[in-house]
């Protein structure tokens, strides 16, 4: 497998969580977002979304992180990122949907891009901005996990969840966004970053790191 | 099973499209978003993050409308949202999780409102900024239903790509953006808006429309 990707951004480091969880070797080829290297041929060609991250997989080219984690799940059944049980998957999946569908993208690059150069919005207010969204997705998803009782991971282990969450964390603190009101969730991230998986997803150890 | 849910909310839509697919039978009650009834109690408390749909079913309260519509799936096996096929699978997860996840942020109401409150754009501004997102995703969803060469639906009949598609395309029309170039995706459209239970969704049919 060979995953296309950027260092900083959420949705690839979401996927090497992933990928690293199962246990699944890939390759890396990185994509410079900042060169708008996505938007290139033949990148898009091969991906009309013009996005990372894309897993080149099983014959085929692969573009949305949430599906490819569902897929990689169906297809290869070890080290599971869902638990078993169809109650506990809805509740892994609310979570992680949440993030990944609210919060994603109004934080993404695209939008920021435009509220600078077609609003005339300065730093302060993307920040501001940014940091909102955070709230209105972090502070509920804080209660859903303080409603369930949580430990060190959303269930025995971390799975879809945990690998949707601690891209977002990261992206909350390069925004200043406090985590202080946020234990649940910050207890979570504690534990998955004494996990080596973790540590080979993060941003910092990608070959793309600067 | 009852379903909180808003007329014209895309995700409401959404979930309705899937019930009854799945042919099963639901309750409706309708939260005002226009009076911000999502943010009042006991509603709030119930679901934490303030959002249309809710659904109330097997004892608990479900929030986010991706998780639902996968753990209706699940649970109830009859009438499946997703082929069996693996392969498949990630196709319309692919397709479907693009339009839930890029798509549906940007183009939220809250998000429109703190572009009009915050950054004090008029109507005009947020209707560009509105097609543009339509236009960043749909177009590529184009073209992958192209390269899959689609007839009436992208299977054999429709499930979660429908289901997540015909809302989306019901807010394309509302703010103006033109799907002429997007016939792949109209004859889907063409094709569900023949059935009854995409007319049963339709959001003009709700007891709350108006």
């Amino acid at each position: 497998m060979k995953l296309y990707g950027y260092w900083r951004s959420s949705t690839s480091y979401r996927l090497r969580c992933a990928l690293e969880l199962k246990g699944i070797a890939y390759e890396q080829e990185p994509v410079n977002l900042l060169e708008s290297a996505q938007r290139g041929e033949p990148y898009v060609a091969r991906n009309p979304f013009a996005t990372v991250p894309m897993l080149e997989a099983e014959g085929r080219d692969r573009a949305q992180s949430m599906a490819i984690i569902e897929w990689l799940d169906e297809k290869y059944p070890d080290k599971p990122l869902l638990p078993a049980d169809v109650e506990y998957r809805y509740l892994a999946r609310e979570l992680g949907y949440a993030i990944a569908t609210e919060l994603h993208a109004p934080l993404n690059l695209p939008v920021l891009k435009y509220l600078k150069n077609e609003f005339g919005q300065d730093q302060d207010a993307i920040d501001s901005w940014y940091r909102h969204w955070l709230a209105k997705t972090l502070v509920p998803v804080e209660k859903r996990l303080e409603a369930l009782d949580t430990g060190d991971f959303l269930f025995d282990k971390p799975g879809l969840f945990e690998a949707v969450l601690i891209p977002q964390l990261y992206n909350a603190r390069r925004f200043g966004y406090s985590l202080s009101d946020h234990p649940r969730m910050t207890q979570i991230e504690r534990a998955c970053m004494r996990l080596p998986e973790f540590e080979r997803a993060h941003p910092g150890n990608q070959p793309d790191a600067h």
